[in-house]
Order: structure tokens, then C-alpha cells, then sequence
């Protein structure tokens, strides 16, 4: 009935028109999300708020920035994209975030949480500096706004001297529930809304940094949040403007209102929680340490529950923190309870350690104090695409000192090194992907910067293989390769830092091949090749290429951007 | 007088007796900070403070953390380290930052901005759970406080149910004078501060994060200090508090007060302004770019005049941004600045560029933005230490797809770079040395990818060498070489990211040597390595082995940790 209906069009409709609209609109994000996957609560939230802002503002010519960017399925809906849903967050199909690449009416890609309050800025002033004529807006969850980066960007409005919109869309999740005194605050400004609903209430801290503020207000009643926006939307020419508003997670999906931690990101299928995976391993492994050793704590930025650590809070929750999205903060939280000897556990995902790395170099590793990071979601991790490959932590992570960097092999490696950490006593990361999809045998005795043969060779050639995915992939390769009359020798380089010096020396005669699911460049491949590179020695290195890793599934990724088995296989028979 | 006096022995003396203790700890500073060099103001306004601190509370049992740190000298001078002192910030000596390392007065490393917080809170929950019984006091100027760490450290205040003590140094400065709304904040709180003397005063801010808010008092006036800190010892046992403090920068010493920029950090000898080295290139050339193309814009976290744009600043004012010690926010600013059409310039130190990683991977360069990062005090930068070695750069930007990486062989080749980047068009880091010391000829013209032979050899080897030291150190290497027969090409490898593959094929008969100022691990000789791992050729690599290097002097500290051009020479000699 409404299909690929634009922004202009909107604007002759009535209330009755757009309020069937949201219906509709809300109805295709179920299907399209239940059919290919994707972020489903926090789009179902958002429906009329978009709406609305479509309504009264004019994009592409104003813009808009949505913070992380899991809640634009109604932006793209109305901006032309429809029939790119039927790929949504496919190889070369639509992104599940905003992308310039994409849409005009995508100004700025997010991904990471916070950015959006800076880019914002960075908009309007470049808008003042060349004399546009436009608004912009940043449409940012309580779960983001902990980051510090929505601080600093506040810190810095006043400075600027420009105008913007921020929409604080509270709906009190951010993958886990919010916390912190930011989120409490915005709870004490939402407690009496009942009463003071419509009129223009004070918010202190906010006006401190130069906004005038407006809330609290039903983000799901459409005809309020038209209301609001046309009275802003004047006001912007003069002030900043945060607009305070309440939405549902999961709004119209009884499953989602019910599990919105679980429907934060779901496969394509019908929506359900998504099966444990390494995460559990962590999980059930830290409640068991924690039982023998009452100086583990845990740590974590805002995702108890994806990162398998319920079992731990659950049963201590005196040693267990979520420090909401702020991941220096959780970094130098465990720096320093280690400091006092503590043995603090902080599980991250790949790429939003990123965030971390000034921290893990200054705090945790020039002080070399005994920080287990668990690095889930390592290697390509697929639907997100580019700003979630988790495919740069090994080459960050080499070159600082005194960091022991593990990868295991499988989930059981993975309990054998979380065992170990418990007294290793220094700074350790352990990497891993989501899914356990292999097995390897048994587990050798885990000490640091030992590796394991997993299958002997005839001398010709071995395969150094980081974690199960690039492991399972030398096993293909090595079975391909052996049909040529080869025989691979395959290693399980379980530690990337420090490399097992050893067993690299005795494979002096073979050509070495490095497999990790990791850039190329500085990676554990490139520690080998520069460990060999003076020995006249044939050292060849399977990582990933200079270039992003776009949205896709992680095999056919894998495949395309470096590591298929055949181009091992092909690389091995014409060498040896 | 007052010989290596402890905090137990302070706790005798008399108002008096303290008084002029503070003094005679006011010309210890002053005396060795111009005999070795440090930080000069920041101290010199802690005087009274300190031995407030260590009047009232109970040190090394009590724990108190120094944001960055640069303030430390009088706890020092207090905790039995004054012998140490004529050693200050050299090789083997005192570090100008407080060291676990050093003495159990150190609880906590610091160096970057923003730590503290989060780092007291650690402490502190750690000191709960097993049942400790001290305080926790973390002290920061108000320039670090502008940095996003602190407010998520506060917004996790009530979350973490623990007290600590958080003293707000405010002297207005941070390198550069303190921006932002915060700072802005805190002056309202201290401007009717002479009337409300001595009273309660209220902060909204800061309550509704949990602490209880005193202020605004004199930092330099000793009785008043001793009086609140010990009322709010007795307040820590229920209560997180704040207090806020004015002192002033380079407090007793006339050329201090009023050059608190110059003298934030001073050489050795007579305190001087100092001297202008490559930022003042940029300052310069930027300046000039900035004539001929309005789209031109600057940003700087806080560092403005070391990093030389104050030209910059004062002939182009709107389009230039100081945004506080907020180095991820900064990033963002040039990101979403280059995404409507602007060109922004992101200088910093290469330290502080590792809390951009994250933005600079995500934000920059997956949108593919033309901003230019000029990275300055690239490599070792030495009396600071372990927290201000710029050797990581090239490691964490070499997997980043879409970046340039060009390291200049000189100014005027610095110089040319900068005139390169203006229409380049893509994400550009450029990294250099604080010091401008040495000249290499002509600048051959700047294109991405492109090296320059600067010595021809014999094809028997060549040095691939990045950066004026690195090069300086290939041709004294060469010339030592030479003495034994063989004659060594040199090449200025001035882009690091794309390489000159040309030029490295034409390389074949060679042997390789790779020489760059940054960790061997990841840096610009791995990327060779990579090249080369397939074709049995020889390749050396020259760079810092894996570990923190300490403070001293530039030129030891890069023949300790790997670069001296013996080391070089002798590889050579023993190689062709």
C-alpha cells in the first residue's frame, strides 16, 4: 500500500495516513528481519520517531546521524530503499547501518557507539563554514550516550558555536540494560513525565552544556513527536536542542518487548536467542574460576549477555561490572583492580577493543598487570560488515610489550587457556570467533608460546594455522595439497605472542605457509615472515588484504578476501 | 633543611614548620627542573596541595593517583625519592611520572589524560572487596578532566557503590588553556567564589553523579587545604566527594606565571620557550595552504602551540579547533568535516594518537575521508618515558586499509608533503620527529607510493630507511660499511602505506635492510618482510625489539633499543 514511499510524499499526508504508515512500515521490518536477519527491537522503537522526522525535516538536504546505526530500517524505508531489503545485510545487499556509499540520505556511516554527537557537530560547522542552509541531527540511544565520546562532543558545543539537534531515544537497553548515573538521570528527567507531559521541563546538566531540553515524551505517539520537531525545528536556527524522548524496544512484537536483549541482533529465520557458543565456554569456565579464586572479576562494556557472562554475574555479582558502552573506562577498571591483585577478566568483541588500545598499552601493559582480555567475535564477523570485522586485533595487538596473545584452537583450548590465565600472572589476550564449529582433539598443556602439531608432514611443507577457522581451512587445504603427493605437516599456533621459537627453528627445511583470520599486514603472519626473513627462507602469508571487509557471510567472506583452502592448496603444490 | 622529610614526619610539624616546607620544596623544584629539564608550572602550582596530602592522609596506605602525572614531583620529594632528583627524567633515573616501579608511594601509572578516575574507582573497589581500609584520592588539572574517560568513570560512581576522593586542580590550563563547557562550568562555580568563601556550595553536575561537591577554595593556601582535606577524610568513610581547588601554574617563580605554556614542560639549563622544530613546518605551511584553499581547517586536542598552529589560529580563527585533551572526538570533528567537503588537518602526538585508533579505522578511513593526521614526536621521544614513546604508529596504521602513511626525510620534504595532501584526497597520516636536525638534498616530487634512492651502491645491499633519524643512521652505517668494501644504496622509503614496489622490485639482487624509528613488530620492516617471504631473499629488519623503552636521552636510548648504526653496519658487512 505504501510502497517505496519517500519523504516528500509524506508531508501531504494526514495524521491517520502516517499513523497507518507506521503500521505498515513496522510490519515489513518484521518480515524483513525474520527473513534475512538483523537488528529488529531497537528499528521496531523507532517507527514513529522516523516518521516523524521525515515528516517535518527535509532529507537528504538536512541530515541525520543515528548513533551505531541499528535503528535506520524506517530511514531507509522511506528513503528509497525498500527493495534492498531482501538482501539486507547480504553479500552486496543492503547495510544493516548508514552508508554514504549507499543513499544521500546517508551523511555520515556509524557503527561504533557515541560518534554521533561529534559528527554532528563536525557537520554543522562545516554547514556555517560554507553558508548551508540546513539542520542536523543526531539520533542517539541512553545505552550510547555513556560513552565519553557524547561527553567530550558536549563539552564542546558551546566552543563551536553551531546549532544541532539530539535526540535521546531512551528506551532503557543498550544491548543489555543501561546503566550508570547518565541513564539514572535521564530517569529521574523521565520519573514525573506523567504530570508535566507537554510542558517544557529543566534538565540542568544539559543547558550547562548549551542545549536547551525538551522532554520527556512518548517517542511511539506520532503526533506529539511531529509536534515537537516542528516547534524545534525553528528553534534550531538560533540554540541547540537535546529532545528527550521514550520509545519501546521491540515496540508491536510481543517476542521482542519480552526479550529485547535477545532480539537486539537476530539470524535470518524466525526470531529465538541465539545458540552459546564460545561465549558459553567463557561463560561456564569464569563461574568455575571464580568459584577456586575469589580475586577473578569481571568486566564488561555493556553486553553481559552476547558475551556469555550471565552465569558469572549472576553468581557473583559483587565481582562482576558492566560499566555501560565505555570500554576505556572498562579497560582502566581492570588495570587498576589488578593493580591492587586482583585477576580481572574484561570480554570485549574484536572490534570495539579497538577503543581500548591506548589503554591496553598504557595501563595494562607498560604496567604489565595481569588483565585477561577475552576477544570475542574475532575474525570476519560477517552481517555487520566493515565497522564489525573483527580482523585488526592481532596486528594491533603484536606489537605491545609484554602482552601474551593466544588463539585456541577450539572451545576446549579455549576452557585449557582460561584455566591457565588464572595464574599466569601477566597481561594476556585470547581470541576467538563467535561460533564453535570445530574440534581438534585433545587439548596439549596450555604454556605460554608453545605450539602443537596436529598432523605430521613429509618435510616439504607446514601450515601455521591461528584458531579453528584458519586450522579447519589447512586441513582442507593440507587434503587438497596431499592429492598433488604432498604431505602437510599442520600446526596449531596457538600463541601469536610469544611464537614458539622452538618449533619454527626444527621446521627450518619446509616452506612455511601462516593462515590467521586477520589482516595480512602485521599480523601473526607477518611475525613469521619477519622471524625468517633473514634466512633465505619461503615463507608465504594468508591473512587479509589492504582493503575493508564488507557485509557477507563468513565463509564466502573468508573465501574472497584471502583465505580459501584452494589458494593454500594451489600455493603448496606449486612451491614445494 | 628539610632533607628527604617523610609524610609520617610532616604530621608533627607545625603550620609554620609547613609553611616554610613548602617553600624550600618550591626552590627544590625549581632547582632541579633547570638542571635536568621536566615539568616545571603544573609543580610549582602543587606545592601546598601535596604536602596538604601528606599531612592528612596516610601514604603509602592511602593511594592517590596523579592524572598524566606531571604534577608528581613534590609527592615525591615527599616519599623519600629527593636524592633521585638529580637524576630527573634521565636514563636509568627518576622518572618525571609517578612509577609503581619506583616506590610504593606509586600505586598507579599515569601518562594520558583521563585515567585517574577510572583508575581511583578500581583502587577503591578492589579495596572493598577484600575488606581494605584506606582512601583513594585521584588528582586532576582541569584540562584532563575535558577528556571523555572522566565522565564515564563518574557515570559508574553509583553503579560501583565505593567512595573516592577526586580533587579538581583547575589552573585554566591544560598544554594550552583549558576550553570547553566543563571548564566553563567550573569557572561559574569559581567565580563568586570570594563571596561564598569558605561555603558549602552546591554542583549540580557533580551530585547527580554521585559525589558530594566541595569548593572553590585556594590550592595554594596550605591552612585552608589541611582544614578541608581533614573534614573530608572523615566524609570518605559514608561519601564520594569532590574537591575543587584553584592553584596557580608556575606558582613563585615570575617566568613561569607568566609563560605557562612555554614552560609546561622545559629542557635542561635556563628555562626558555622552545625552540620551533617541524611543527613549526606545519605551522607555517598550513598557514600558507590555508591562504590559498578556504576549505582548510585544523583541529588540535589541547596541543595547539606544540604542535606549532598557533599561525594557524590567530590568522584563520573559524576554521580553527581546540577541542581539550579529546582525542577521539577530534577525530571524529575531521572525519565528519572531510565528509562535507572540508579538509581537515588532525595534528598530535604520536602517544596520544593511539586513543584515535578506533575513529581513525572506523570513522576516517572506512568512509574514506580525505583528512590528514600529522603525527608529531613520532618515535622516541625520550625523558618522558615508556607513556610518551611515539614507536607504535607505524604498527597500528599499517593494517588500516585506505590510508596513506608518508614519513618525510626532512622539513623541506615534510614541507612538500603537506602542499602533496592538500588535493590528495584520501585518508593521509604523516608522521615526524619533534626536531628537525638533519637535511637530505632536494625534495624529489611527493606521489603516493614513491621512494627516492639517495646513495646509489654496488647492488649488494641496500638500506631502506624511514625518517630523517632512520636515515641518518643509514649513512653513518654505509659510511662504516664502505671502509670494508662494500658500497650501500640508501633509500628514503618515505611511504610507509602504499610501497614503492617498483623500486623494491628493481631491489632483487640485493640484500634488504629496513631501518625505521617504531617497533620492529607490525612497523614498515614487516611489511618488507611480508614482500619478500616468498622469494628467499634476505631481509633485515631494523626497529625496536619488543619491550617499553624508558626514558633518556633520544640518540642512547635508539642505539639501546636497536638501531644503533654499528649494529647496522656490522649486518651489513657480515651479510654481502
Amino acid at each position: 500500500m505504501f510502497e517505496n514511499i519517500t519523504g516528500a510524499q509524506l508531508k501531504s499526508m494526514s495524521l491517520g495516513g502516517l499513523t497507518a504508515l507506521c503500521e505498515e512500515l513496522r510490519k515489513k521490518i518484521i518480515k524483513y528481519v525474520v527473513q534475512n536477519g538483523g537488528h529488529l527491537s531497537s528499528n521496531l522503537g523507532m517507527v514513529e520517531l522516523t516518521v516523524a522526522l521525515h515528516y517535518v525535516f527535509d532529507f537528504p538536504k538536512d541530515k541525520i546521524i543515528f548513533d551505531v546505526g541499528h535503528q535506520c530500517y524506517t530511514h531507509k524505508l522511506l528513503s528509497g530503499r525498500e527493495d534492498g531489503f531482501t538482501t539486507l545485510r547480504k553479500r552486496g545487499g543492503l547495510s544493516g547501518f548508514p552508508k554514504r556509499e549507499e543513499s544521500a540520505f546517508d551523511c555520515y556511516n556509524t557503527g561504533h557507539a557515541g560518534t554521533s554527537v561529534s559528527a554532528a557537530l563536525g557537520i554543522a560547522k562545516a554547514r556555517d563554514l560554507s553558508g548551508g542552509d540546513y539542520d542536523v541531527i543526531a539520533v542517539i540511544g541512553d545505552g550510547s550516550f555513556n560513552n565519553g565520546l557524547v561527553y567530550e562532543a558536549f563539552n564542546s558545543l558551546k566552543p563551536l558555536k553551531t546549532n544541532i539537534l539530539v535526540i535521546i531515544n531512551d528506551n532503557g537497553m543498550s544491548i543489555s540494560p543501561t546503566v550508570g548515573s547518565m541513564h539514572e538521570y535521564l530517569e529521574v528527567l523521565s520519573a514525573d513525565a506523567e504530570e508535566q507531559y507537554h510542558k517544557n521541563r529543566r534538565a540542568g546538566i544539559f543547558e550547562k552544556f548549551g542545549f536547551e531540553y525538551d522532554g520527556v515524551y512518548d517517542g511511539n505517539d506520532l503526533a506529539v513527536m511531529i509536534e515537537r520537531l516542528k516547534e524545534i525545528r525553528e528553534k534550531l536556527k538560533t540554540q541547540s536542542v537535546i529532545l528527550h524522548v521514550l520509545t519501546k524496544k521491540g515496540k508491536g512484537y510481543s517476542f521482542c518487548e519480552e526479550h529485547p536483549e535477545a532480539t537486539h541482533g537476530i539470524g535470518a529465520g524466525k526470531p529465538s536467542v541465539p545458540a552459546v557458543e564460545y561465549s558459553s565456554v567463557l561463560g561456564e569456565k569464569l563461574t568455575e574460576l571464580g568459584a577456586k579464586d575469589e580475586k577473578i572479576v569481571a568486566v564488561t562494556a555493556a553486553m553481559t549477555g552476547s558475551l556469555g557472562l550471565n552465569p558469572f554475574f549472576e553468581k557473583y555479582p559483587e565481582r562482576a561490572f558492566d560499566v555501560g558502552i565505555c570500554e576505556e573506562h572498562a579497560t582502566i577498571l581492570c588495570a587498576s583492580m589488578a593493580a591492587e591483585g586482583y585477576k580481572p577478566y574484561y570480554a570485549v568483541y574484536s572490534t570495539f577493543l579497538q577503543r581500548s588500545f591506548d589503554e591496553i598499552i598504557i595501563d595494562i601493559c607498560s604496567q604489565n598487570l595481569p588483565v585477561t582480555i577475552c576477544i570475542d567475535r574475532a575474525g570476519i564477523s560477517g552481517a555487520d560488515g566493515e565497522t564489525h570485522q573483527g580482523v585488526f586485533d592481532l596486528s594491533f595487538l603484536a606489537p605491545v610489550p609484554n602482552l601474551t596473545v593466544a588463539v585456541p584452537k577450539d572451545k576446549d583450548e579455549f576452557a585449557a587457556m582460561l584455566e591457565f590465565s588464572k595464574d599466569y600472572g601477566k597481561p594476556l589476550a585470547i581470541r576467538y570467533p563467535r561460533a564453535c564449529t570445530h574440534s581438534f582433539g585433545p587439548v596439549k598443556k596450555v604454556e605460554a608460546g608453545t605450539w602443537e602439531i596436529l598432523k605430521e608432514g613429509d618435510g616439504r611443507a607446514a601450515i601455521l594455522a591461528c584458531g579453528e577457522r584458519a586450522i579447519a581451512r589447512a586441513f582442507t587445504a593440507a587434503e587438497k595439497a596431499e592429492k598433488s603427493g604432498v604431505r602437510v605437516c599442520i600446526i596449531n599456533a596457538r600463541f601469536v605472542k610469544p611464537l614458539d621459537k622452538k618449533m619454527l627453528d626444527a621446521l627450518k627445511e619446509s616452506v612455511i605457509i601462516t593462515v590467521e583470520d586477520n589482516m595480512a599486514a602485521g599480523g601473526f603472519g607477518s611475525l613469521i615472515a619477519e622471524y625468517f626473513a633473514d634466512a633465505k627462507k619461503r615463507v608465504k602469508v594468508f591473512g587479509y588484504a589492504d582493503s575493508f571487509i564488507e557485509q557477507g557471510g563468513i565463509d564466502e567472506l573468508m573465501d574472497d578476501y584471502g583465505l580459501s583452502a584452494e589458494s593454500i592448496a594451489d600455493y603448496i603444490i606449486k612451491s614445494v
